[in-house]
């Protein structure tokens, strides 16, 4: 193996200087959040209680390069360019033509992809003149991610907690303290959508939909915050765009060329932040497939409905249009905390109705024995949600392997897996579940769609 | 800041082809270690019931400079190069004219630099037919490492994890089995060490001198089973090297020269792995100063006895010519186990009495504070050892500012603190006790001396 790089690695005089914006190039027009009170696309002044201009622009923008201020470059440079790794190990192991290539966004600091879209969210509230950002974390990667972010740039950092969480990893929250950042195990007292819940249930477990209600509760009704959001929303997936732009430069430089893209998909901004500068060159009419993988217990892409909904539980957000299960739908407990959402991105949620991106959902315990075959091979043990693009990629080397065919596949590993080794642990005593959600399940979270206009 | 690069990187082209063995410069020849039946030199013969010849001969060899397998250099790849940071936010936040420079070995997969002897052992092990590795583990860390190297060589791996550390650090002990390994709570019913612990008390939290006993006794016991050690002997230094190594390319890469080289120490692979390099260039009449840092609850070098003593509590091992506490001392449960050895490699330690290395203790209060300071401005939470260097470069950067001088500073961030966020919520919640050894307690543990030839 000695004659092939393990590694590609970029100096940071490569760190790229513009976010991809894929509004620009989308085949169709995107259709516009509605105000779920008049019908009719949601203003910029809906939004800007809790969000600043310029990350309410950048969601409409059409612009197609969008310049990365040089304070977020400056912060960008503590762990970017990240490695892409080619998987040598894995690849003998599977006895695959294939050529496996993975992107590890697990350097960051807070071990994952998330800080690239926190980093700029922190600094375009700083800019705006907030003092404080208030959101909602529930295993705790994206908690940890904005908390430090904000302690950067001097933001105070407030994370509401799904109270479940914060009782089962205390470190995820003791890792957003040493940041600086006040955590509170949600529901909390401090809003009213959190006292009212635990007026009804002083036991209430919590949820990630009572967190992001007390989160945007905090944020609307203190002038001097706002709200940050990890995922779902336009600007958010842009941010992650660094992911692709890096890849595709390191590919290019080792005289590659992907031919299938593939990523985790919740809330999709680990695809899109993967897959967004390659569907580019599918748009011109390159060859390039994108492959998103999600559970098989919240099956958005692959078993949910193309419709508006809201974003949240309470119903609070604009109605987005998207895949859903329905705002109702609560997925049972798996490992893989960052693939539970209802919903998905519009972008995302557009450009697979296209034809643009496939999926693929697997029950959790082929994609650990896939994230244990990995960290045998590869030594990096995956978070449980970048192991479902491990197990996807796997799958298709083997596929290759059975066509004889020497296909490039990359994926996104977008986190290392420190704070789950419960789940690893689980796995290999027996302990793990394959959770699968029954359809009458879905369908009855479906008749809970609000009133909308068909997509 | 973005004219000055934060990561200084290597391509895998330079990673190292060769240890540096500090044997062949000494200014004086190391005292040998004895057989403590026969007061004489041990031969190769009494290793090699638990370490292959390969070893054996490194612990010996006078040769500068020592191959580094290409398989083990292909692992290594996973890895290595490791970054070289410099830390400018830190720089910023002291207001110090000081340069200051990290060396990042958390990016390994088990998140510190123990996998690069782990690695070189596994691989020899190998080499010499052996089918599996015994080894003990504290905290986690050497267990981990060895779990992952034996796991890529296809050796199967015993560790004895104490028994408290066990049950309080579950995760490690999933990494350890996600890589393959089979890990016991010592004292277990596997051994006669253990046996004879469990049955004066059944209720034994362990302590790393059974675990020893444990991990020595398997090996011993078994043809087809080797023992490996994560520090204090020679080749385990020897294999570290690769630290300081790239540091001096990397830093030498930006017209930089370290005055001052700073490491945690406790068994002295992490501050022989980044200084041995350095002394090299001090022997030879270079101003470069050397600083090992330990916690004053385990003050080896600062307040220990330079003497011939045994490695392990029970005397198993040959007599070592070290600085030590007396193999009975036992020291107070702080956080960062890995520093919590009573003795200290037999090479660091005569560099230290011939004045090349300098030592400072800091108690734990202290060492945390400076790792969440470090925390808030570079990003990377350091592991408890780590934070003891980061400890003292603060201090020597606080220098500097009060002194004018724009020393540069190199540290070893060897690991990250993931698995050790419980001692952040201690420190953050006000629990962290400076646990100080009162000199009464030392003395006491020094009575215990073999009698030995005086150093």
């Amino acid at each position: 193996m000695s004659d092939v790089r393990t590694k590609i690695l970029l100096d940071e005089s490569h760190l790229p200087t513009h976010w991809y914006n894929i509004l620009a190039d989308l085949p169709n027009p995107p259709k516009p959040p509605l105000n779920p009170r008049t019908g009719e696309p949601v203003s910029p002044d809906d939004l800007a209680a809790i969000f600043p201009m310029a990350l309410i622009e950048q969601e409409v923008s059409t612009e197609r390069w969008i310049p990365i201020p040089e304070p977020v470059r400056d912060i960008y440079r503590l762990w970017r360019p990240t490695p892409l790794y080619r998987a040598h190990r894995l690849e003998a192991a599977l006895g695959t033509p294939a050529r496996i290539y993975y992107k590890y966004e697990g350097v960051s600091p807070a071990g994952s992809h998330k800080p690239n879209t926190a980093v700029a969210q922190a600094f375009y509230n700083k800019q705006a003149g907030i003092r404080r950002l208030a959101t909602e974390t529930g295993a705790g990667q994206w908690g940890s991610a904005l908390s430090l972010a904000c302690n950067l740039f001097g933001l105070e950092c407030t994370v509401y907690m799904v109270k479940v969480s914060y009782h089962q990893k205390p470190y995820r929250r003791s890792m957003m303290e040493t940041w600086g950042a006040t955590v509170h195990a949600s529901p909390s007292d401090r809003t009213q959508a959190g006292r009212a819940v635990l007026k009804a249930d002083p036991e209430s477990p919590g949820s990630l939909g009572i967190a992001i209600s007390e989160a945007v509760e905090d944020a609307a009704t203190h002038d001097d915050t706002n709200y940050a959001l990890g995922s779902v929303l336009n600007h958010v997936l842009l941010h992650q765009t660094v992911i692709g732009l890096e890849a595709k430069e390191q590919l290019a430089s080792v005289g590659e060329k992907a031919d299938v893209v593939i990523a985790p998909c919740g809330g999709g901004s680990n695809l899109g932040g993967i897959a967004f500068p390659f569907l580019a060159d599918r748009f011109q009419g390159e060859e390039v497939q994108v492959l998103a993988v999600e559970p098989s217990a919240c099956p958005t892409l692959t078993r949910g409905q193309y419709a508006y909904d809201y974003g949240d539980v309470a119903g609070l957000t604009p109605l987005l249009p998207m895949y859903t299960l329905g705002r109702s739908f609560v997925p049972p407990g798996i490992h893989a905390g960052g693939l539970r959402y209802h919903g998905d991105s519009a972008l995302v949620s557009q450009l697979y109705h296209e034809g643009h991106i496939q999926a693929r959902a697997y029950p959790q315990g082929p994609v650990f024995e896939a994230a244990i075959l990995f960290a045998r091979h590869e030594g990096i043990v995956p978070a449980p949600e970048s192991a479902h693009a491990v197990r996807a990629a796997v799958d298709e080397a083997l596929a290759c392997k059975e066509r004889g065919e020497a296909r490039t596949l990359l994926l996104n590993l977008s986190g290392h897996g420190h704070f789950d080794m419960g789940a690893y642990d689980a796995y290999l005593a027996g302990r793990l579940e394959d959770l699968e959600y029954p359809q009458e399940a879905i369908d009855r979270a479906l008749e809970d769609l609000p009133q909308a206009p068909a997509i």
